[in-house]
């Protein structure tokens, strides 16, 4: 017997029951939002435009909720709207998206950033968790050097099911508001600063390091992931 | 006026009703129970036994449901079995604690690890959530270089609210889980392996790359963190 | 009772009291120079000239002592000119700022150089070390490869109440001039130079390994941060 | 006796046998490829076009089986097509490259990428061992997120004799490929993604800390290098 | 219908036909070598003589064809050799083994090292390139610094079907046999050294940096990874 | 004329006329303080017993007004107390030190410190800054994830004429400190903590990117050089 | 008396005596050629070419031996032929000069690189060593992997007096060099190459832990360094 | 013809004819005293005090004329006494040798240490330098913070055909030396220090940056290479 022939396809022949589409390039996990209750997103970075548009396509054609791109930038957008005239898109966080079938909201997610800048990664992590179908707060800039502008957030902070904290600069807020809020946090180190900011890494790491100690982290910059996985925690168990 | 004189006194002063003990070389935050659901915890390493004892006394006289100690020696576990007749310990973990008072169990963390040399961090995560009130189901050594073992962890994995991941050398595993499962996923690096596995560094760049967007990470081998956010998020709003 | 409901808001409430501008993507803390004796500074760098705008304007309007935009690139420059006649720029630092009311200058801040590129930090640390009122002194290019060349900035050193040394390539001058002086010296790692010189981290390393006692650093390329305090060291007590 | 005149000439001098070609600025290997299988290529990053035509001239005069430019710019591939009428280009992984005598093909290469991103390093593998005379099968986009894209290339990856992984953003497509398969795997990690992804450090760092034993990898981004050992395993012995 | 509930079941349970044992802290993949020809090992490290113990009896009870320990100190060395009384070791190398039925050997593996030092790597790539049934051959200290050391190895570096380079200090050893051997090579950096050598980083990189295509690495000590590919490359297809 | 005869001898010969004491493997600087205010310190890792003693007999001998000895050992404490009677030491911060003539105090340093670990390098800080002649205020644990904890601190902080903030695992309290103080601040990183604290690497960079801006920070664990530039800020222009 | 009035400026003031231009943003040390045999150069990076040019023209009216301007733009290329007539240019290698009194030739550096894209740093080289007076000797693209490719060379290494090794995609030749000549060799790694290749980093590393011992090195690119000690080892004492 | 059959035999045979001593473990390159005008030395580290005593006596007898063992500890130091009776030692700098035939001292070498700490690398670099034959004179402890003492070396560094600086925690000794005198300078960054000393790291990147051009470096703590480069540089041609 050939070494390996048998078993390993034994041992994964029933995915293939499992629905994907093939487009050469890409494979669309369509089956993702009923496996897991949140579609796959696309990343725009590094596709043409026309790579995105076949992918959103199969996705639309296959009936997912949303179709959400990240990271795209003007002509993938464009390329997008004039795939589906119910496109909507936000130039700041660089997304392009069409909603379908979103979910009824349910449970709130509290988004607060530390700067001005960390701007499209908050609204990266807003899109994607109202898609899933959770309420949405945002509160910018109350970076801990000036500690009362995080006041007007604290009825916002008591409301949510999962807060987000964005930071690229000054992570201590992640601290703060993890010392303070009853609901899990998550962080998003963002690649705003200079320096020993180190896109990023500084960030990421002082809030690993925080005592506060229901507080987990997604990737630098990965409101894509912060969104997510808030709206999971927020609308609970289904 | 001198500068700063007044305001920043105005704008904290009102914590000082919220209570703490005061013991010279710590100020034990014995009010956090109340404030976030979670008592604090006291990591052992850097600390001398007596100063450990004194802390845990302190907060067991202030009444907390549990007092654990994190990254305890032998001498502190003794310390800490002397002060209290009903503590309990595992060694392998490096854990001693004393429970009074834990809530009624609500929700279900599964904990899944990559190798066997990952458990003190398995049972760090495990002792914290049980002491937060929540079911606990664990699955050891289920990394992905032979997936099948998997299989017998993917009834547990279903019925979890949320999902611990821990793994050091093969941090893959986070990825496979996070791809398969509903429950919002909570990935803890561990600093097992040598070489490139940099002290449980390269695991957490890929759990943190990782595709599978339900997942936020925790720093490395910090169980206690693990534990603490999952069962925040098994037991949802209270 | 749910967790956490009522305390963090007590904790926090007094805050409410203090004042901030809300501009919806940014809070801005006119109450700082209050505080702290320093007026808020504005990063250019990563929002929108009219962001910019908004920002100086509610600070003007709050009747802040001076305005100061850092990173400031030709546009940023021009719009805060365009809505402050009395702006001021300085092009190779970045800097565009109004001066309203500067103090009285109290104590005599000395910076010197390591090399010709340094110059945007230079001025980015001389402009607002004078928007919070002292005298700056500065001697460029004295970079330790030839001694003799900072032999006339010896009385300066002398005169000095806080010292400042910027350096990228060779960082040595931080550690000559901190074993000179009497006054306490800030040093500024600069991300001139390439290869090793590793975006001034090599510089920052370099400084805080330095034997020489009463050197502290601020971040890489950090003028802003270097003027601040040492303009505070300089002028002592208020 | 001058020191170490006589020994290291004499160590080295019959190198002199095997032919190079020296053009001034590069000493083109065209021996190579009777050493070792394989003919050396150009890496036309770092060289003006008119350096990359008189390489590959030199190569083609010499009698080489092929001649591939890597990392090949617009005006490279330009330069060469207009050397060469038989020349042939693949835009997206910036090849051009002149084929006169391909081996006989021997084994086969499966060649599987994690994402849509990785395709030029995905081609730049399969074009090279394509060139040195094997079979090259390539499935895109199966990303372990979703398992079950997978199971189409099961068959593939049972006919190989040498399989490449390519995966940027979730290398632990190697660690699930590497425990089911019973070739040799190449991992190729690849600078797709940001933030921690590192520009590809961490998927080679995961890469290596894999379980899965029988995996090797190469450099970042190189699909040359990739191609190269995959198909000298594939054909085997000659 | 649960979100996820069906799905991820039914596309692994098939897995449950393919043996392991479970022996609560561990679960032995006894079913590898008929899966990959290559019999699951055992990292001592981490665990306790005790748990190395079980899971060796358990691979011996299932019948694997050897039982290899690697990074095996004295105490589990010791343990081993009392479960079986034929169990070999190597002190050098920290390894212990039980072979039980290793294949006739197949195909010649040459190990060459850069020094003394990379003793215990060699070793441990040979024993596990032996029980999975290759003739190896080794040559230690061929370091470049003295080229004409390398000389006595060419005959056999010229009978290998795979080649493997294990070098910690001065990792050039790879990119000089890359370019003269016809066979695959396979790198091991090491951690001997100290300063820049970085515990085995410098190494490790200046490996996948080599100009000489053909060759791949393993982790950085990772002789039995390297033991593993090379045997496998140097039998073929079975 | 033989190049560099002349010159560089010229350059610094008046250098000649400034004292220190030449030990062979030593040059005590025992001129420091009547350059610096400060006089220079032993820095006992890496010295002999026999060697430090030496050193700080010299120092003595020449009058200086305080020797203090940091990470001094059991055996290098003993020995410094068997030189001088009025040796005093303190074990947690290895300290040995021997004071004959501090200046009259004057102004006012007040530390604090995140957490009760950091307490070695707090009371390094806090001796140095003593014996340099300045008023020492103390509170340590007081870690932002109960932010409360600070506030007993308040008044202390506001009497301060420069503030230092001891920090290792959550280097926030400096950025919250910084926020809400009119003093300069000098940061502290402590290497306690483990795991992505990267040995104090973590806070040291989370301090430099915070956005408060009158602070700077020296080494980790530097709380020599903490307290030396605190004192002499805070006693300033004499 | 005020601390530290007297002594630093009696410690540095012959200093004085030496000349220097003082530019205001820069100080020229047009005495370095007296003092150390070989004049300053310019780094052009970073400065305006109006800044080089005064610079330049102050270092040829001290009357240096020869002012070069390295990283030089075209700009700045352009505005030194404007200001002198008998300057000269390297285009690839970003060099502008102006050589008026060059030292009578003595001793050879022999120059080798690994490839074609080191060859701008290897011009450097040459034309600093060249301007200091030394006959140079170039062989371009002898990398290992072809090791034939060096014997052209090896007469040239032999006459040389000092040897310089450019190497950045493999840095192996160093070593091997290094094992084969009697002379000093002189490393300079460069950022050719891309991935682990880390911007000359690895070679950088690989370099310094060659077990060649008579090797060292220079900054990453920094030929204008490696030109420099080369020439003075050359010459030798004057 | 098999691939690669004859022609790497043939490229390196000639190097049979030249002798080194086969150990099984160790191959003595006892040629490359011969060869290169240094004999090879012995790194003890990693070797067992056997191996290191039959490297030594195969080095012996073939006649070397000095077998020098570094980083050798106690045993090591031991056994070579054991085996030569006119072995020396020194401690601090764990070496050990036997001197049978040194040349004629010819040339000087300075050697000046930042601080004590740095004098095992200081005595490693003299002992190497004073076998290959040149006078060596040493200064230790003369850190730039008290730059006086580097005074009463000025003769001594005149006098040198070689300086060789060593510094660890504050390498800006380097850049002054290097800014003084006029003979090649070779930095050895020492791993003394703490913190971001980073073992040696921040050393070695601020001497790679220093703006001193005639500047080389070797590893970190590699007193050996210095020493070696050291002894050819100052011997010059022979």
């Amino acid at each position: 017997m050939r070494r390996g022939k048998v078993e390993p396809r034994v041992a994964l022949d029933r995915f293939a029951q499992l629905p994907f589409r093939d487009l050469g390039f890409a494979r669309a996990d369509v089956h993702r939002e009923l496996r897991q209750g949140a579609p796959e997103a696309v990343l725009g970075e590094g596709k043409t435009p026309q790579q995105v548009v076949e992918i959103v396509r199969a996705m639309l054609e296959a009936g997912v909720g949303s179709a959400l791109v990240t990271r795209a930038d003007a002509d993938v957008r464009r390329a997008v709207r004039e795939l589906a005239a119910d496109a909507r898109e936000h130039e700041l966080a660089r997304l392009v998206w069409v909603a379908r079938a979103v979910p009824e909201p349910r449970g709130v997610v509290t988004i607060v950033s530390a700067g001005t800048s960390d701007g499209p990664v908050v609204h990266e992590a807003r899109v994607r968790a109202e898609l899933l179908g959770t309420e949405v707060l945002v509160h910018e800039d109350v970076g801990v050097a000036g500690l009362h502008r995080l006041v007007p957030a604290l009825p916002d902070l008591e409301r949510a099911d999962c807060v987000v904290v964005v930071a690229g600069m000054d992570a201590a807020l992640a601290s703060v508001v993890g010392g303070l809020v009853a609901a899990p946090v998550i962080g998003v180190p963002t690649s705003v600063g200079y320096g020993v900011a180190a896109g990023g890494q500084t960030a990421l790491n002082a809030m690993l390091t925080s005592c506060a100690a229901a507080l987990a982290v997604v990737g630098i910059d990965d409101g894509f992931g912060a969104g997510t996985i808030a709206a999971r925690i927020a609308r609970g168990r289904e």
